[in-house]
């Protein structure tokens, strides 16, 4: 008894003191490495992962046609990874969701339910649109793209022979099925053209219930601690003969040269992992100005519009469970981008990261000043590109507000003035057109117009045009929208009520006489000339072109404000990289990256420390039953079964459980979501899906103490497939053995 | 730059690693050990805390009348220490919630400002029936008290002769300024009488604003992480010649024996720390079935009450800042009970506790049965106990909405009874009073009644007993009060309208016609004749009357209970120590208690650690500058200073911050506040005030794994008397070094 008892307390005792010990450690171990790495990048750092404890090739990362980086592929928006030679894909729940939304009925909501094809036939087309990005190649051409530039060009100009040179790459590097992009790199420094093969059938083979794929909802999202199984798995298919086509039932799976093995023991404490995929958008190259435009109004902005609209949203989603199917999918887009942007915001004030920038671009002036080379090669950068910024400010509230209108705000009138600048760019050459308007993006846009039926509702569309036409309406003097308001009939401080009324009997004309609601109507003005679309008198048509002026008039003082840039932007970044010396990656610009780390908790706030694993006692402690946290009965099942003693291979002795996701080190953003976590072995051992909230402003000022990635561990995936959702097919087909007693079908 | 690098990365590997492996020892390491021990049972020990690294002598907890344990005293509800020789006292901030709120006025709000003597003229009453106890003896007397009981009485009289024992027992110790109490150990089980010095001038010294005293209020109450500054100063007085008598200017502080230092050092992770106070009550001997009746509906009941009584009283506070200051410490106990219920009703369900409880009860129950001496001795008692928890279930709704009709749901109703009956049980010899009505109690009741203006508003008052009339209406047949009925005019069934209305015709005629509100008209009451008070024809007199028969009957019924329980629970819990063997604490019951425990965090939920440690840094991250996160800018400024390199002698180095609070696996609960946390030097390293919600419920089953409670830093308290509050004069007194540079009085 003693004996025992002091065996406890002796433990009791080292643990106290080991944790002291840790936590002593921590100011200077728990550091995340900033870094979006190029692959070509990664050879480069081969001391660093050395030291890391990484016994691999760091060349193989630089081999996109090898092993694992071949296995790496972009859905446009969302990374992912082959996990068999039959072209199966593995990516997030997530970024599944729109093709769970296309094949949803009210009678049967995938959304909810999940999806599993037990054999290839079952498998679901993803719908239009939906895409498979092999990145093949990637090759310098600064010197194509900014070589023998006439320094004494007007900005208008330069931004012109610029965007004719990229549209001429991309044209002689766009062959059949591949899909190229030249993209710059540190603001215009460096340019790459990046060639892809692209896959155009693309099918959903398995979703788990959103029990599941999204337990935790928007509450739990950018939260640590987190139990969200997020992943789903897609497969690419290509003609008979092996080319990229459209969907068709005589299509067969692709093969690809690689794939990934799924790891089974997935990443525990301390473990070097890599995440390969396409981060989007980071902006930390970005000038004072520019973060505290971003920071303190339009990311503010977008905190309260999104509040707004998901309100609105939920509003007539109550009306008919339709209508709340339809609009799921841009709620739960609206959702992630407001939680985002509050932690930005949220991130700044609490780190004072607006000082901190502005204390690193003083540095930077007074280092430039300090040397007379270094005037002359940088001196007017800073200056010129604050001027800009001044600029831009003077009509954001208009500008905005316009793009809200004809971009993405609604679906109607975004769709209206597509198809009527559509028809006017079609009668140029290609390379005269517009970048988005070239003939290599006209599937794309049919596509987009096909895919907008999914989330087409139109009460809920009405409400959406009205919240935005509301705003239009409040802009201030010298801002205003002059075209809409003598279209509208407002003016200037006109009460909410008196706009309202207006608004209300435009909206009323507008979608009782718009045919655009209709999909093949729609789709039947894609090849109209100008002529023809203006005929129809459609008056959301009618409403686009009231519009249309102003949208030019801002693009081409876009082009003007971008080949200004074009002409700073560079030297900006340049200057950056000379002063800190050393190797530096590149803002995230939706291009392949590496990223690496470890698995790693943190302590989160004072007297609060996230362990960097959770496990299924985690999913049974949040469950609910309902709402957000309602994990499937068959989950709970499971799990008693196997606290009751049935064995199961992923189950983490350590932690006695079945590990469920994990935090790392690792620099990810946007677009990462996805994305392949390799272990230092390159198997995949888990995916990345989030980053925590409070180091999302990371994508803006680096935070190497707290900055955390979100990623399931294979585990949990490979036990649910398993014990959950008897997924025998797809584990015998990822090389995994399928349990002997599943439990049965989806 | 590589060689920092790598070392930065090798920390990395060693914070993981180091984590992991503590994490992994946690299921034996955190174990937090069950005992509210008596002091005479420390002794006995002796080996576990030489293994805990104890090195003092363990027989210094069992003399109450040296160090450590003469500092040692009772506020009566809270627990509290001398620190200085001068009878300065320490307690908790909450504990002195009376004394502020009857010191304050809407002009002059302490509960919201705090207070600081500058000297000891300054010192304010802490107000009526404010004490301090010092237990100067503990004897048992268990012979004395069941000793020679015919086994053969009914349990009736079987209660009647315990009662007399105990009274004369407690009149035979009572001398001069001494309080007695026989109190019962492991339910009857043992008998001890204890001795307390009664101080009756209390006054208050200091008491930081609530800024810090109740930093993070209602929301962070029973949480963690915590940055609450729970401590407050008293001062004990007594007469010129060293009497304890109630206040006077001439009276003089009293001179302890024995008072604690103040350590400078505080208590860091993996510390053993002792707490030494007066825990109120723990139910861990309780039956499986009067478990089930707490947990299922004794504390659900609770949590829907306070719920909705509180919303009563934020609702009348609102109309005026007068009312709203009344009601706050009224409010704040409701909260306070309300979210220890909630803990407890989750902690049940969440733990499966009720099925715990069930199983050991089978056990015992099985263990009894297996040997025919055990049988006889106690096979009859579980099921004679289970009849008597059946028997008290069928009015128990009746029961306890009486309970809160003349008990403490409002006051002036209470207050009617208690002068009634109090002129009621006058005339009768002391020894056969009712014990809370005996001649020692008279000015207890007269204080209380004096007290009772504190809190006292009209409006408030009528609300809260609307609220109870209301629920008397809804009784289920079969449990309705009777003559409430027929006074109120209820009738079973009737609508809450209905009811309503007879409910506010019945409390306009009380609060019109009662004089009970005034101060003077109530305490003239104190000394009448039940004829005299029948003549005042008051008409919440009138009520109390009407109620008393059936308050009597219970009374009487609760006695031949009480009878039953004495014959039979000794015996349970003789049952129950003699099958777990060995040392056991027995439940708190109100009397000095010792427990010692560790500095350690917790693995609080799935992926998510408690750290044992706080610092200022969380009160800067915390503070909103409004409501309960309502840092005092001048607190704001101090943590300011000393980031921007001021020195302070209370920094933890390790922490680099001062510490605020800390966990510790030491085993309190309610009546604990405000108790002395002893380092192993004896000296007072920090104050308890709180427990974990998580582990509430282990006041009734006891959860070795992850119960923690919740101290204040002695170094918080240290540095905010010397860099925020300027208690300059405070600190010279208890032997610290006040700053050099004091920011300013109070």
């Amino acid at each position: 008894m003693k004996t025992r008892l002091s065996f406890v307390l002796n433990f009791a005792v080292s643990f106290a003191f080991c944790l002291a010990f840790c936590l002593a450690l921590l100011p200077a171990a728990a550091r995340a490495e900033e870094g979006m790495w190029m692959p070509q990048q990664i050879p480069q750092l081969a001391e660093r992962l050395k030291t890391m404890g990484f016994r691999g090739e760091p060349q193989a990362f630089a081999d996109l046609t090898g092993q694992p980086m071949g296995a790496i592929v972009s859905l446009g928006g969302c990374s992912a990874s082959f996990v068999s030679p039959d072209g199966l894909i593995v990516t997030n729940h997530h970024c599944v969701q729109g093709a769970l939304q296309f094949n949803s009925t009210p009678q049967k909501n995938l959304l909810e339910d999940g999806f599993l094809a037990s054999s290839r036939d079952q498998e679901l087309t993803a719908g239009p649109g939906s895409r498979v990005y092999v990145t093949t190649s990637v090759k310098e051409v600064t010197a194509e793209i900014t070589g023998r530039l006439d320094p004494k060009l007007a900005d208008r100009d330069r931004h012109e022979v610029i965007e004719k040179r990229l549209k001429e790459r991309t044209a002689a590097c766009e062959k059949d099925g591949l899909r190229c992009r030249v993209a710059s790199f540190f603001d215009g420094l460096k340019y790459f053209e990046l060639a892809q093969l692209e896959i155009q059938d693309v099918r959903l083979v398995y979703a788990p219930a959103a029990g599941i794929g999204n337990f935790g909802g928007e509450t739990d999202n950018w939260q640590w601690p987190r139990h969200t199984g997020d992943w789903s798995f897609y497969r690419a298919y290509v003609s008979p003969t092996g080319k990229s086509v459209t969907y068709a039932k005589e299509n067969v799976p692709f093969k690809p040269k690689h794939w990934l093995k799924v790891s089974p023991e997935g990443a525990g404490p301390g473990d070097l992992v890599f995440v390969a995929g396409y981060p989007g958008r980071t902006q930390r190259f970005a000038t004072y100005a520019q973060t505290q435009e971003l920071a303190e109004w339009s990311f503010p902005r977008t905190v309260r519009r999104n509040t707004e609209l998901i309100a609105l949203l939920d509003e007539v989603g109550k009306k008919s469970k339709e209508t709340e199917i339809r609009v799921t999918t841009r709620k739960r887009g609206l959702n992630n981008t407001l939680t985002n942007r509050k932690g930005v915001v949220e991130g700044f004030k609490k780190g004072n990261l607006l000082a901190k920038k502005e204390g690193m671009e003083k540095d930077l002036a007074t280092w430039i000043a300090a040397d007379p080379n270094r005037q002359k090669s940088y001196g007017d950068v800073l200056p010129a590109l604050n001027v800009l910024s001044a600029e831009r400010l003077k009509t954001r509230e208009r500008d905005t507000t316009l793009t809200d209108l004809l971009g993405s705000g609604s679906s109607l009138l975004p769709a209206a003035h597509t198809l009527y600048e559509l028809s006017r760019q079609r009668p140029k050459k290609d390379l005269d057109r517009e970048t988005e308007y070239q003939e290599r993006n006209w599937s794309r846009i049919r596509e987009g117009q096909e895919r907008l039926q999914r989330s087409y509702d139109p009460v809920a569309d009405r409400a959406l045009l009205r919240y935005i036409l509301m705003e239009a309406s409040k802009l201030p003097g010298g801002q205003r929208i002059e075209a809409l308001d003598k279209e509208a009939g407002f003016s200037t401080g006109m009460s909410d009520a008196g706009a309202g009324k207006k608004i209300d009997a435009l909206l009323d004309r507008l979608y009782a006489g718009t045919k655009l609601g209709d999909k093949a109507a729609r789709l039947a003005l894609f090849d109209k000339s100008t002529a023809e679309i203006l005929a129809t008198k459609d008056p959301m048509i009618s409403l686009a072109i009231v519009l249309d002026p102003l949208w030019q008039a801002n693009r081409e003082r876009a082009k003007t404000r971008d080949g200004a840039h074009e002409r700073l932007g560079a030297r900006y970044a340049q200057a950056v990289l000379e002063k800190s010396g050393g190797l530096t990656a590149p803002d995230a610009n939706g291009t392949l990256r590496v990223t690496y780390g470890r698995v790693l908790g943190v302590p989160a706030r004072d007297g609060l420390i996230y362990f960097p694993q959770t496990t299924l006692q985690g999913v049974v402690e949040k469950a609910t039953g309902t709402g957000e946290f309602n994990a499937p009965k068959k989950e709970l099942d499971a799990i008693a079964a196997m606290k009751a003693g049935k064995k199961t291979a992923y189950a983490d002795p350590k932690l006695g459980s079945v590990p469920v996701n994990f935090l790392s080190t690792v620099d990810t953003t946007g677009g990462n979501s996805g994305s392949a976590t390799l272990n230092a072995k390159g198997e995949l051992c888990g995916l990345l899906f989030d980053g925590t909230f409070d180091t999302v402003a990371s994508d803006y000022l680096y935070d190497t103490e707290k900055t955390r990635s979100i990623h399931v561990d294979s585990r949990y995936m490979l036990w649910t497939m398993s014990e959950v959702d008897g997924a025998a097919n797809l584990l015998k087909e990822i090389g995994e053995a399928p349990s002997l007693d599943v439990t049965g079908a989806h």
